[in-house]
């Protein structure tokens, strides 16, 4: 039995790979900067992406996103009160998103075209384990985790950390009160990604904004246009 | 290709529910309470179990917990502080616990004997959906909630909720800084499951753990002995 799920799950990934392959390379030709944004269910990622995608589209920049969840569409409602086109994904039991869901979704957007946009952020399903397998053709992968989850979550979670190209450390208005461990939390996410970029935010008090929105217009204006 | 997925889905949870009925029926000839603990990463899984573990053995009973994760014996240390037998399953990779792991790891658990137990505790691999499909032939399923994960995570995972016979919410001394809505988080989980128990406490100042205890002591009390 374990054989054959190693087997499968290795045919899987390989296919989704090849897909990913394919819309990373339609990312490029259309000029978009494409985030994955993957954490632990209730780490801030909509709260996070709210002010992103209010303040990106503020400096006239041309955003939309796709929303990964379980069930409900709370998240997209949330996110569409900023304006920008969002996407519902609901992937009903499955615990992330994959290449196919995103080939999917992009086709049938009404009224989106990728070659149109800026940036398209991809909120995953809350889960440090699966999405971490699945690449969705992203240009940057973001690993996000808040100041109430424990500064040990970039060793437990490796695979995560280590295949991300940005860390958002979230909800930094509490750290007190918490009792996060700033140092530690750093160390850790060295430790696993040593050199990667990152960001001590606080959707709330807007701290930290500044800096990540810097690095999205960096990271879009070295995109081939 | 989604067929096979499913199918052979369908026939590994199969497998699993027999070996978790085989472990249930043990469970209760040597008359042990089980207790299955799912949240999200950094809930705060172990930090609950903490009091948990060192307030049952100051009134006189015997327990033991198992711990999954992905990587690390971070937690295990965590919690064979409060002096009970505490065993690591690391599952490398594997998003959640299943039956055969915690059959391997009784059996080769040195000096700890179920008959011997009145208290086994499993905390989970943090995740919120695919711990929620194995049985472990626990006789309690505990899904815990923080106070900084959102009110409608009951909602988002309701496989979860719906499958839970108590529910946990923790960090309740910071409920006020996350600007937690309590009616709103009690209403998500009677929504999912009505009339769940539910335990609103706090690790660090203790609130609500007299209850908790005394829950636990009572549903002990109703296995046969």
């Amino acid at each position: 039995m374990t054989t054959r799920i190693v087997e499968l799950r290795r045919s899987i990934l390989k296919k989704n790979d090849e897909l990913a392959a394919t819309l990373r390379q339609r990312y490029a030709t259309d000029g978009v900067l494409v985030l994955n944004l993957v954490s632990s269910p209730g780490t801030g990622k909509t709260a996070f992406l709210e002010p992103t995608l209010r303040e990106l589209r503020a400096r006239g920049s041309r955003v939309a996103a796709l929303v990964g969840d379980l069930e409900t569409d709370n998240d997209a409602r949330r996110l569409a009160a900023s304006g920008a086109p969002v996407r519902q994904i609901n992937t009903h039991g499955i615990c992330h998103l994959d290449a196919e869901m995103i080939d999917k979704h992009l086709a049938g957007w009404e009224g989106v075209e990728l070659a149109s946009l800026d940036y398209l952020f991809i909120e995953n399903v809350g889960n440090l384990v699966c999405p971490s397998s699945y690449d969705l053709g992203e240009s940057i992968r973001v690993a996000l985790l808040s100041v109430t989850e424990g500064e040990d979550k970039p060793l437990k979670y490796p695979t995560l950390f280590n295949s991300a190209d940005a860390a958002v450390i979230t909800k930094m208005d509490i750290a007190e009160p918490c009792g996060f461990d700033r140092d530690l939390a750093l160390k850790n996410i060295n430790q696993i990604r040593p050199g990667i970029r990152i960001f001590e935010t606080s959707a709330k008090t807007g701290s930290g904004m500044e800096e990540w929105l810097a690095y999205l217009e960096e990271m879009a204006s070295r995109r081939p246009s």
